[in-house]
């Protein structure tokens, strides 16, 4: 019988209770083993609660309780969860978390600390909500050599982009999604992409080996996209998503986030709504795809369980689910990052454009024309663009 | 060191031996663990292999060297395959294979032998190829209680499938596949279905926790399809999908394999050519889905690999990829299964199909025209169509 502490009683620790409450009998049938919780830690009061008498609002009475086997950390932050991880794993406690911020800023030096107390920190909801994707690319995929890793890593902003996708303008659809719970009143860490680069770095930490700095990632968020560009995208036969994507380079790796047409070919262009997708290809798998929930209580929920079953489930075997620590010049300078481009002027600068780009063929609406440039840096795009001398909406084209 | 026994030196064994030599330095460095191949078996001569000392015919030489921990079972069938698996577990090496009909038909049975001698039998490579399926449904989403499997689990019917909704010819469609080999000259066990029926069944199995008999599974395969269905579904928005679903129903399953027609709003629907894609419903994380090469060498040697890692990584613990065994009337009769369908006749009989339909809108190509029933069971809708008492198409339509 395996001892649960949940830190955090919100969305996902509330989640992570039901299921273990409502699947016990389940996951015991599946795995053999038993799970209880102890203690659920949160400084609110839930005195209504049936079960009452598992809270606290001391982090002593866990970390002290050497019943305890596994500590599930679903507060979120960087600070206070920071804090708790570090004497949780210190004192021989596995630690299972939802906590992208947490994993992205400090997964090496909580990695280390685990195994040096011969336990685990497992992560498997920081990326993807309910989709499993951690495990099956260090796992699964463990034969191979992860080259690219591409993804629609939010589902805020892939609600946002599916309504616009739809006819809507971005604030109505900021508007609508935030009515749906979707995204928060102050929605920047979704729309200005830093909830992605967090998630970026994650799986690319754990593909490539080396812990990537989420300050070195290029990111774009999806704030400055009117509706003519998805329109027009369309006309080409691609939508617009949010990618989080990396790709190995050598020794280096490139990494970013922004949006980035999908030709209407590739799975992940008919990802729709809250739904996030993965790809990630491997030198002998070629490309695999997994996809669901991104998030939302029972999904994030059903990969924190994930994580807790396996640290029952895998007891005195070490995880692989690991990195080597931060290194200099690791990302390549963004600018010399190469991918096609949609290049978007008003119509009335067409002759401009082709002026730079020779006699290139335009989707039109409205008063905007849009083409696609072949392959070339982000550092040429920019200075042929500049050199245009007029207003000019760039938007990266994932090669599929 | 880990030493493996590679059973078959066809397409996926030496895959399997490429994965190991070629990313040896990678998987060593992701796992901690080495690998090396001591034997590889096979009837015939390979006296120009680079590492010919490695080739054996006698099985005996595997069996009796205590070295060897790990056997890799890729020569397929339930004969040959079987024996040497039941004598590799018996002599306490874990079996991993990529032999889906040994599974669909012995897995209950080698599972347990496997238990008893302390090792394990693991099949990931047996379903979807490339693709972590195996191990994420029965790891990742170990929290939930599975409720349903819907997959593209064959990639020549989906080859063939993809070309007739480009245009081609059933016959013309086939021919292309074996030009390309993606399909065998008796091409049977894919358009009949057989080849999805054992993968079904096998993720069944696993999800709900009893064995399936795959001569229980109802199986339709794709040679009585035409061009006008494709056509006639497109017209209404789908794709038609030989799927392999099946679905828990109280302490059952329902379970099939046949022709599907697919909304294009499903991901699933735009999964074309020799890829596969699996969609697997939790109670708690709603739908996830699986995609990649359900075929070929490279990616079914790395699934194969990644259960010989497994069997390193996880030295010490016991396998949750089981089921037990078989029961009567566990599968429901087909006649009691409940879906809509898509309903086909000639144009001059669409007064005969109101007369039993009610007044229904009919989608039109050539001399044919189709509707969409509501749902009814396949009982119902078989006497529907027998009192029309004409040549009448009936294909299922998949719940999404």
């Amino acid at each position: 019988m395996s001892k649960v502490a949940i830190l955090g009683f919100g969305t996902v620790g509330s989640g992570v209770y039901e299921v273990l409450r409502t699947n016990a009998k389940e996951i015991s049938r599946k795995t053999g083993k038993e799970f209880d919780i102890k203690y659920v830690l949160d400084i609110r009061d839930f005195d209504d609660h049936p079960e009452k008498n598992l809270f606290t609002k001391n982090f002593d009475d866990i970390v002290n309780d050497a019943e305890v086997d596994i500590v599930a950390e679903v507060i979120g932050g960087a600070t206070i969860a920071y804090e708790f991880t570090k004497r949780a794993l210190a004192a021989g406690k596995s630690v299972v978390t939802s906590n992208k911020e947490l994993v992205a800023t400090h997964g090496f030096e909580l990695l280390e600390l685990a195994k040096k107390n011969g336990v685990k920190y497992l992560f498997e909801a920081s990326v993807g909500g309910g989709i499993p994707v951690i495990r099956p690319m260090a796992r699964c995929l463990a034969g191979n050599e992860i080259t690219e890793i591409s993804g629609i890593l939010n589902g805020t902003t892939n609600y946002i982009l599916t309504q616009m996708q739809n006819g809507m303008d971005f604030d109505v659809a900021l508007k609508s999604a935030q009515e749906k719970g979707y995204a928060e009143a102050n929605p920047a860490a979704d729309v200005e992409g830093t909830d992605a680069c967090r998630k970026i770095a994650i799986l690319s930490s754990l593909a490539y080996g080396c812990e990537v700095d989420p300050d070195k990632i290029s990111v774009e968020g999806i704030t400055s996209l009117s509706l003519s560009d998805t329109v027009l995208a369309e006309k080409m036969g691609y939508g617009i998503k949010l990618i989080g994507h990396s790709k190995k380079v050598g020794d280096k790796i490139e990494i970013w986030v922004s949006p980035m047409l999908v030709s209407k070919n590739h799975l992940i262009a008919g990802v729709n709504g809250v739904f996030n997708a993965i790809s990630v290809k491997g030198n002998m798998v070629d490309e695999t795809l997994f996809y669901g929930r991104g998030a939302g209580k029972e999904p994030t929920a059903s990969a924190v369980v994930a994580d807790v079953i396996d640290i029952a489930i895998s007891e005195g075997t070490e995880s692989i689910c690991v990195w080597d620590k931060r290194k200099d010049n690791y990302v390549i300078d963004i600018n010399e990052t190469k991918t096609a481009y949609f290049v978007k002027v008003k119509s009335s600068e067409k002759d401009a454009l082709r002026a730079q780009f020779g006699n290139i063929t335009c989707a039109e609406e409205g008063d905007e024309v849009a083409f696609i440039t072949g392959e070339m840096t982000f550092g040429e795009i920019k200075a042929k663009t500049e050199k245009l001398g007029i207003t000019t909406k760039v938007i990266r084209v994932l090669n599929s």
